[in-house]
């Protein structure tokens, strides 16, 4: 068999079974390999961050790898965002990058490129050329076993044509997903220990720590020592809603993350980092463990958060507590003139059992996770490396894990451009997606971050830049254009209708939610103002405001 | 004054007064900073692929760089192939990739990531990350003189935000761009005496070489003595039409190239390199040029490519020769059921005085060269590092550095998809661009492609992986979603009114041309066949064919 055939079927053997494709030329053997192993799907994107993005999405659904396949460095280029949103987030991805053959590479073709390079950015801890067609089968195995390994990672394997066209290739196995190991006792102990010493302790969520076995775990605790349970702020996969023990995510505004920290005496990583802030601000610190907070680690990306909240339950005589479940409850439904807080409550009134939610609303999202709150139990994927371009195709993978379950995206508009040509490969693969773009016509975050970082309100040139109206830009027609079924609307009666009817009629929707920006005029003003008031408040009055702000 | 602020004034003195844009929060006093500077026009695009092909575009016809402005290393990421196309064009670029605070680096916040690496890919020669605002200017002055060196080239400048936003910045003068020497005497006098001997030559011009100083003195020398005048496969910029030498593109498919360079004794190179097959194909060279055959340099990139002819025609008594010109012709109308060579003849039956065409058209554009060969004078810009979705972006670019001169693109389906997000910036700045989409609903060029490497024509899986047409695209109200004024037609006779419609109205137009695919049916069960059979076939029969095919 050719290596393109041993490669596919490493993969396939491996329980790798999709693959996000966006080939070329040089990748022409594997396509066709396609053919001889049924137990590969492969997904059309048209462009290469719509094929990493819902390698991405599928993953953190899947709790195992797809691949991608990408045409030599300036394919890897355009899916490097999305890429990099998996690396962040700790996801599997074996990232399948074709090259020019080995005998090309030193005329230096149009397309010949330096695609190592670029790869490490996104997969620091395994990038291979693949060398023969012999070896390919074991190249690929090492990938895999990189991508599924403790933690999860992107890794990249670029496959040189002729190694993917000549005869030899042999498939090979990687060995099984390593099982990871609970916190060491001595970790456990001196956990245990901070929370028995009484003061205050919050216990920081993130990774797998936000999967239901974790949480029920971090809930026993909470119940039975008063910690407070925090989460990351952008979660790979947070399980959530009636019935599950909540948790508050950390804010991404730093100011309000500082209210959410302030007076902690100690912080206990879990599958989690210490908190810093998104960007830096002029004359603000980037780290946002406040003063005399000990931070300490209990279990690490590489471990087993269950096992370890289970045995830090166990050492503090909390392992037969009640943990505080999320009551169910929804808010009503939206009427008047639409905003974002009320596509939010429309979700929140509708969500159906075992959704996905992708959200990637940036400032209009702010109320989705009080909206959702009570709502059935459902996943949350959130933006784990800060690239926007992210929503569309996750969604699209995350609907190829799962299918039958429902997956809401809701998007920005700014952000909803990048990868938009997702939306075609939802319609060819008629997944049940609702895409929900908020179609404000602005960069509506950086209307407030050009203040926070200090750079004023900004003259009409700069303002111009941050403005998505002129021309508008119709979100329902571009998603029409693609097969798309799409509606646009201003009015929270209507949004409500078709948000109930895109839920009862699998395959994908597009919903372009007309909103006024979130934060305009007055409210814009006031918030940096705000901002900066909410360290020097006391205490009850800044988490009062704060919670007014972003619930 | 701030970092930026001197930045900005660096770039506007040292002549570079268009930044193409799209910004995130670390860019946030670059952006302010906008207002402060008459003399800069920000184009803002919704991808930074658009950004970084704008500012490719823009340089080919301006002759001078435009900045860019990217959002961290996943900016770069989604900026990286167009920025490969300006690479491998030669295209000075100055590109300025934003970056988290110096101090906020070591956080290893969502965004974190290492830019030096991604850039390098695409900026060999010059890659820095500025240290302070004080030397800020002269990073960019450094790096201005980088990007307009000899030959242009990509250069990019790593902005932390704090080195913008701090006080204490300083313009800097960059140096006057140099001036290119001609030919040394030595290589002349080797390519004349070559000449002289009288075997068969070609003059293989690229770059520099295809601009009309540099083509007439090419010219004399063909009149004069005989040689061949042959272009690259994807110049970078082609002067061409009526009146100017005309000069035959080496084909992109190898076996077609290889009809055109058969029995050359000599390939004489100016500022261009020796054809190398595209891709590589099992068991066929990747070296074009013909055994026997020997490769002398008159003249490379870093020099000047007209004095250097002009030096080789009067060391060959050819300085009085008349060059041949093209004569002024036009195809007639086409009528009918429209393809894509009536697309191409409708094309060549309107093009006006002065037009920018853009070729990104792969298959369906076959017929581009010689249906406008005869046209008025025109630039012909094309896709020289082989990444797509480079069309749409830089005729935006174009029409930015040459306002009052049409710009025509012709875009394939699968290569408008990748940076279908440049309508918008063309809609937003009220450019003349008149996209004109092929919509064959494939990935033409891979249905022939799969077979040449040797994959044979594929199982239902593989050829699944290059049918763009379910669901089918709608370009006409993809573009109308974006503000763009669109029509599409399946009929040859509406398309030429609705060119000469777009032609006749400023501002930015689309026509999707509804085509059946170029290759198709018999003719893509020929082709392969074809051209294995081309290199065994008597030259002038193999000649004869290459024409047909690829006139």
């Amino acid at each position: 068999m050719i290596g393109a055939q041993a490669l596919m079927k490493t993969l396939v053997d491996a329980g790798v079974e999709v693959c996000f494709t966006n080939p070329g030329t040089s990748e022409m053997h594997f396509v066709a390999a396609l053919d001889g192993e049924p137990g590969m799907r492969a997904v059309l994107a048209l462009f290469e961050g719509v094929a990493t993005g819902a390698a991405d999405g599928y993953a953190r659904m899947a709790d195992k790898p797809a691949a991608t396949l990408l045409h030599l460095g300036c394919g890897l280029g355009n899916g490097l965002a999305n890429l990099h949103n998996a690396r962040k987030g700790k996801v599997p991805v074996v990232n399948i990058v074709g090259d020019h053959a080995t005998t090309h590479v030193r005329y230096d073709a149009q397309l010949q490129s330096d695609i190592e390079t670029v790869a490490r950015n996104v997969s620091p801890g395994f990038v291979r050329t693949a060398r023969s067609s012999a070896g390919l089968g074991r190249d690929a195995a090492d990938a895999i076993a990189a991508a599924r390994g403790l933690p999860g990672s992107v890794a990249t394997l670029i496959l040189p044509a002729d190694v993917s066209w000549s005869e030899g290739g042999e498939p090979c196995m990687p060995p099984p997903p390593a099982t990871p190991a609970a916190a060491d006792p001595a970790s456990v102990a001196a956990v245990a220990a901070a929370i028995r010493a009484g003061g205050r302790v919050a216990l920081l969520l993130g990774g797998r720590a936000l999967r239901e076995p974790a949480l029920l775990a971090a809930g026993r605790i909470a119940a039975h020592t008063g910690v407070k349970l925090l989460a990351e702020v952008f979660p790979t996969r947070l399980e959530r809603g009636a019935g599950l023990p909540p948790v508050e995510r950390i804010a991404y505004l730093a100011e309000m993350a500082g209210v959410q920290l302030a007076g902690l005496d100690h912080l206990v990583l879990v599958d989690a980092k210490a908190p810093v802030s998104f960007f830096a601000y002029p004359g603000k610190p980037s780290d946002l463990v406040p003063e005399g907070c000990q931070v300490l680690s209990l279990s690490t990306p590489a471990q087993d958060a269950a096992a370890s909240l289970a045995a830090l339950a166990e050492a503090l005589g909390a392992a037969q507590a009640m943990p505080a479940r999320q009551a169910a409850q929804r808010p009503g439904r939206p009427r008047g003139r639409l905003t974002a807080p009320k596509v939010c409550k429309a979700v929140g009134h509708l969500l159906p059992e075992r959704a996905i939610i992708v959200d990637e609303a940036i400032t209009s999202g702010l109320m989705l996770g009080l909206m959702t709150a009570g709502a059935p139990r459902h996943d949350l994927l959130t933006l784990t490396g800060g690239a926007i371009g992210q929503g569309l195709p996750s969604a699209a993978g995350a609907a190829i894990a799962c299918p039958g379950r429902p997956v809401l995206a809701l998007v920005g508009d700014g952000s909803a451009m990048y990868t938009v040509q997702a939306l075609w490969t939802m319609a060819r693969e008629a997944l049940h997606v609702v895409a929900i773009v908020f179609n404000n016509a602005s960069y509506s975050v950086l209307n407030v971050e050009l203040e926070r970082v200090g750079a004023g309100t900004g003259g009409p040139k700069a303002r111009s830049q941050l403005n998505l109206g002129e021309p508008a830009l119709n979100f329902a027609q571009m998603a029409q254009s693609m097969g798309v079924h799409a509606v646009r609307t201003d009015d929270a009666g209507e949004f409500a209708n078709a948000l109930a009817y895109a839920l009862d009629h699998p395959g994908p929707h597009l919903i372009e939610a007309l909103v006024p920006e979130s934060l305009s005029g007055a409210k814009r003003k006031l918030l940096p103002w705000l901002l900066r008031s909410l360290p020097h408040l006391p205490q009850p009055l800044a988490q009062a405001l704060k919670r007014k702000i972003a619930p």
